[in-house]
């Protein structure tokens, strides 16, 4: 018998990946150029020079059984060396290889730092707006995700609706800062305060609260922008880090768990990871690939296009009349639809070839996304499409 | 709080971990060269050089976006296309990509496999001897493995057994031929004969007994064998392969599942493995590494190493008065231990720098497993070690 749960997850198609295969569809009739498809989160600038020259000498001069051979299950040693070590030049952690686990991208990661600390039925917390496949994520390990609703007044956090819904059976806190969707970045006094409220529940209910830290956009940070390292406000904080958006390698699903080593078990936290890999038929990321990011831990791809965009796409949206929070990183901007529900005007936007995504899957109905990883130069084309749509559908918006 | 079932896995570590630990640092003390490791099934052969110029190639020439972007959830379509035709060409079996999910190494595959077909409190059944690692692979999706013990003549199927053990809670059987330890290939008649027990059971209990069928060895035939594809004689067959053993790439995690067309779900299965995947965090294999062995798939390692290294380790036992079953293919050979207890005679063997793993883990205590994918230099060298192991520790036997 195939199993019900997964046959009938198959018809909740996500709306993101709808809309996208609607701008695929819509490509092929006017030509994907004309498309201002701001549906994905895909890395769209080139992956850095010395990414490829890594992989290509090392086929071209290392033997075939040091490059692709078994990866001890942690990772490889020199590896998890390699990131430990800049972990602490850059945050002033004291890191070490011992807290480092490898891990198949943020997905990856996620998978081993919920097993970690949760066990069915206990809770998850995370707060609005948040990435939809937190969600599966969680759900099909058994615990129960519940999601704080959104201060939409600036998207960090909402500290009133938290202190509500935490509860004795709240293990985990699951914070996505840069965020997607929301651009948003935490500050340090959202921060401070976080840690304040959960070193408090934590001793109010007699066990630990962990911090579990997504932080795949961590290198697009914009100018002037304050954005504190979790880890260092908190000692219970398992970060789950990924190379997909910094390197733009998305597809060769390379990341790392970093337990903080102010942890009680840090230690022993990685090596459960290696266990957690067992059930979930993990083992290990590509080896070669584990051996050329190593070589890179300190370059990124050049980031500098997501500002531009966002830059543009902030200004004109401003200009047109939107209520919108200015993301401090990542590629994603998160402004209030112009009616309220979002899920309409991003239908009426599609006349326009406008793809964009509501915000109801990521907990702040009433607001819509955009992933600006694309080239600046359709950007700057979209600008007069995303005018013309506001006039005609809302010209009282436009008049203002 | 960390979760216990995690961290009590961690005190019971893998006898063979342990016996390849030992053989490492005896190699510090004697030279590595001089301890006859025969612990872990770790491919020792040369990667193809198409494998390598494939990445060089790709590496060179084509964008890095291309290379490195996302990989759709099922696998890069072109990719499955070319797996399924590989298949049909030489299996006969009308495969298309539809019918094909790309996976992690066969430690992903079987993840997925699992959860397609059973939950919580399921049985799935599998026979001895067997990889000890199919426990918490198993164990930790919340089925229950039971151990049909093995038919120790010949190491096929003991279907007394068998047909004693299946029961209506049975939702899948899961084989592994050719074997991981005993070296044997299923015959056709094995097959055949299994795959008429399953078609009466089915009817019987009214539902479905899926076949998975564990296939990394399936490149290491040795000759004369009959190596019959289980696909052909049973139409509800889940296929895992992984190319760690053919192309000597196990740290680059790739295989795939591969649903048999004639399975009545086959299509919505494959999809249903793309909903497990954002369970346990696992997404898609590196697509560089995705595109790499869609280029080679008709090609494998110079695997003729393991049949030589075979066909020495099997005479030398026998002239030493061993009872072995003949392997078909792999690079393991599972002798009858000289005492009783194949612990206490593995523990003996420690005094020569013979590193044999006892059979116990695997379900069939009184032997023991030598993997062989070693130097045939080295093999031919650990010949005298074990003459001498058995004359001095067991004259007995040496005097017949």
């Amino acid at each position: 018998m195939i199993v019900q749960k997964y046959k009938d997850m198959l018809s909740g198609k996500s709306v993101i990946r709808q809309l996208s295969e609607f701008a695929t569809a819509r490509g092929t009739e006017i030509g994907y150029e004309n498309v201002f498809d701001f549906s994905l989160g895909n890395p769209s600038v080139a992956v850095p020079q010395e990414f490829t020259d890594a992989l290509v000498h090392m086929l071209t001069t290392k033997s075939t059984q040091e490059l692709h051979g078994y990866s001890p299950s942690l990772g490889i040693t020199k590896v998890r060396e390699a990131i430990a070590a800049s972990l602490e030049k850059r945050f002033g952690i004291p890191y070490r290889a011992e807290h480092i686990f490898m891990a198949s991208g943020a997905a990856g990661a996620l998978a081993h730092a919920f097993r970690l600390v949760t066990e069915p039925g206990d809770e998850i917390l995370t707060f609005a707006p948040f990435f939809p496949e937190y969600h599966p994520y969680v759900d099909l390990t058994g615990a129960v995700l519940k999601v704080v609703p959104p201060d939409t007044d600036c998207f960090q956090i909402n500290f009133e609706a938290f202190e509500e819904m935490i509860t004795e059976k709240t293990m985990a806190i699951l914070v996505n800062t840069p965020n997607n969707p929301s651009g948003v970045v935490y500050s340090t006094e959202t921060v401070k305060k976080l840690a304040q409220v959960l070193t408090k529940k934590s001793e109010e209910y007699g066990h630990d609260i962990f911090l579990i830290s997504d932080e795949p956009y961590r290198e697009i940070i914009f100018e002037g922008v304050d954005a504190p390292c979790m880890s260092k406000f908190y000692d219970n904080t398992i970060m789950c880090y990924s190379f997909s958006k910094s390197l733009s390698v998305p597809g060769e699903r390379i990341g790392y768990v970093a337990i903080n080593p102010a942890c009680a078990e840090a230690a022993t936290m990685v090596n459960m990871c290696g266990q957690i890999s067992r059930g979930i038929g993990h083992n290990c990321p590509p080896s070669i690939i584990q051996l050329a990011v190593a070589q890179v831990l300190d370059q990124t791809a050049d980031l500098s296009v997501y500002e531009t965009n966002m830059n543009l796409l902030y200004d004109e949206l401003v200009k047109l009349g939107f209520t919108c929070v200015k993301p401090g990183g990542t590629f994603y901007i998160f402004p209030k639809a112009l009616e309220e529900d979002a899920k309409v005007f991003c239908q009426k936007a599609l006349k326009y070839d406008l793809i964009l995504v509501p915000g109801d899957s990521f907990g702040a109905p009433g607001y819509f996304r955009m992933a600006y990883c694309i080239d600046t130069e359709k950007v700057e084309r979209s600008l007069a499409a995303l005018r013309k749509f506001v006039a005609e559908e809302y010209p009282e918006c436009a008049a203002q």
